[in-house]
């Protein structure tokens, strides 16, 4: 899949009717190369599990639309958090700011950042879809998976939206802050991927929603995994700074269990120090010790290993190829046991 | 066309399964409400102009795609360019962001503002793929169709990286700003509409090729008439400020010919007054008097006259039905004289 990313990328880069597309084309290059591939990796896997056939290229293809649309949704997202860093390097809007602020002042270089990766997102979702109309799907294919892709999409944005309302309103209810997940995560990270390859591939109603009954469990898992490592990981291999979740305020299991435990000290601490723009590390230890004292950490942890259960058992009970429930197994594993 | 919208949101609306969709879905279906109409009259005409036949059913739900992608633009335009109204309504970054100082601090609420008009702006995006996909096109119209929206979304975001890369630099060039124009507005507003419907229609690359003769030189006339609307329209008519182009010291081809025409004194004034954000309206009567005494002014209606012609001469010369001939002609006079 990454050469087809690739070979797609070299194309723009070689477009010489446009004097920005060379750089633009490289920067969505870099980008692209530090990703996990999770959902390249689940659609292929669900048109293998509906016993999808020998001819591989087009999934590959629809594959990579798959992680050119992340790439969008990760650089809008960065814009809307002010994330500095992503994926071990600066995130889009801060490189373009950067380019900018050679020629320019500060504010507007900065100005300059934000609309310029507002673009570079817009232009990352467009070449999503043409590598989408390009993979030589039949029809028939493609008429299966469109209605899929737009409802991953919507999902999305309106999880996105929903991230982005309760951001600064700290809650206690986990319940709501999963409900974000299942659409944020659970959805669009592993259930739609598999969906739409298992559709290219034919699947019938009982086998998408043996898709669901997987995909769910682990999508909450892999989004409370991602919430620790937020808080607890090495930011030299996440690539993602300790500070960004507490400093923006994110609403997460973890912020919404230790403030359903917490006594009115500690409660009062978090209300302080959560959404804090220039929370510090010692803060961040002071919010990291409360985490542990409400037991909210080892809390995820549980909710993590449920999940996991939840997630294979239903796919001990699917209707799947063999090799297909081992790949799932294993991707179970690499979702849920990570340092990044 | 309209029905096929408000169809398609208040189908959104009724979901009751997303807490957020009716508001996100109303605050679409109204700013949809202001629009010119000219790409979808522009894709039904292209195909009327190749002999489209009898069910234009399609066609309305593909014109609507159009509309709803250019509301999907204009949001992030907006975002982009920090406009405060548009349509003669505040711009929808700024409705949000008032939404919610209900309950916020004003620079909180200015973010979530750009934050969630981005994702607004993404969704409509996403519900413009939807309106195409659901339209009842034949594969084969749908194979015509799509590599022509691909290339008219990309032409648009290059075009206003290009607008966006040359913003706060002014230029006396005004071959550069027609370049801009090419992309942003003649491909964009005119060519690609009319392509997408003839495409759809089946034309052949003869009537694709008399579509671009007509089409380039009346959308840069349609940008060069708006450029004007920008500074000498009446803002109760044309529903955007007259100082905004101005304080954002946008490069159009008024201030690329009113640089290449001034003395030393004016151009001094000129790259003062030009890109100051708090531009009052006594320096914007100020930048006038120097557009009017430098002859840009003219000089823009003279390249407007110019445009105009090449259109009809082009129009006159191609192989369209009468019909479409009668209707482009109408279209060509909307585009050019119009005071919104």
């Amino acid at each position: 899949m990454d050469d087809a990313l690739t070979d797609f990328l070299a194309a723009k880069n070689n477009d010489t009717t446009q004097a920005h597309l060379p750089y633009l084309s490289q920067l969505v290059r870099e980008f692209l190369s530090g990703g996990k591939r999770i959902r390249p990796l689940l659609c292929v896997t669900g048109w293998q599990a509906i016993g999808g056939g020998d001819d591989v290229e087009p999934m590959v293809q629809v594959a990579a639309c798959l992680e050119m649309f992340h790439a969008f949704a990760l650089i809008h997202d960065d814009v809307m958090d002010n994330s500095d860093t992503r994926r071990g390097r600066p995130t889009i809007h801060r490189t373009m700011a950067a380019h900018r602020a050679l020629s320019r002042g500060p504010e507007e270089a900065e100005w300059f950042g934000v609309s310029a990766a507002v673009l570079l997102g817009d232009l990352t979702l467009t070449w999503s879809d043409e590598l989408l109309h390009k993979a030589g799907l039949s029809p028939a294919q493609l008429e299966a998976a469109l209605p899929l892709l737009a409802e991953m999409r919507t999902e999305l944005m309106l999880g996105q939206y929903l991230d982005l309302h309760a951001t600064g309103e700290l809650t206690a209810d986990v319940d709501a802050t999963l409900n974000v997940y299942r659409y944020k995560t659970a959805k669009y990270t592993i259930e739609r991927p598999l969906h739409i390859g298992a559709a290219i591939a034919g699947a019938g109603p009982q086998a998408m929603a043996a898709f669901t009954d997987y995909a769910l469990p682990l999508g909450e898992a892999f989004q409370l995994r991602d919430d620790l490592l937020g808080v607890y990981g090495d930011p030299l291999i996440t690539g993602k700074s300790r500070l960004d979740d507490l400093r923006a305020g994110k609403n997460t299991a973890l912020t919404a269990l230790a403030l359903s435990g917490a006594d009115s000290g500690q409660t009062a601490q978090l209300r302080r120090l959560l959404g804090d723009p220039l929370l510090d590390e010692e803060g961040a230890d002071t919010v990291r010790g409360i985490f542990e004292a409400t037991r909210a950490r080892d809390g995820v942890e549980r909710m993590i290993d449920d999940r996991r259960e939840q997630a294979l058992n239903a796919l001990a009970r699917a209707p799947f190829t063999a090799d297909a429930v081992a790949a799932l197994e294993q991707i179970t594993r690499m979702a849920i046991v990570r340092d990044s």
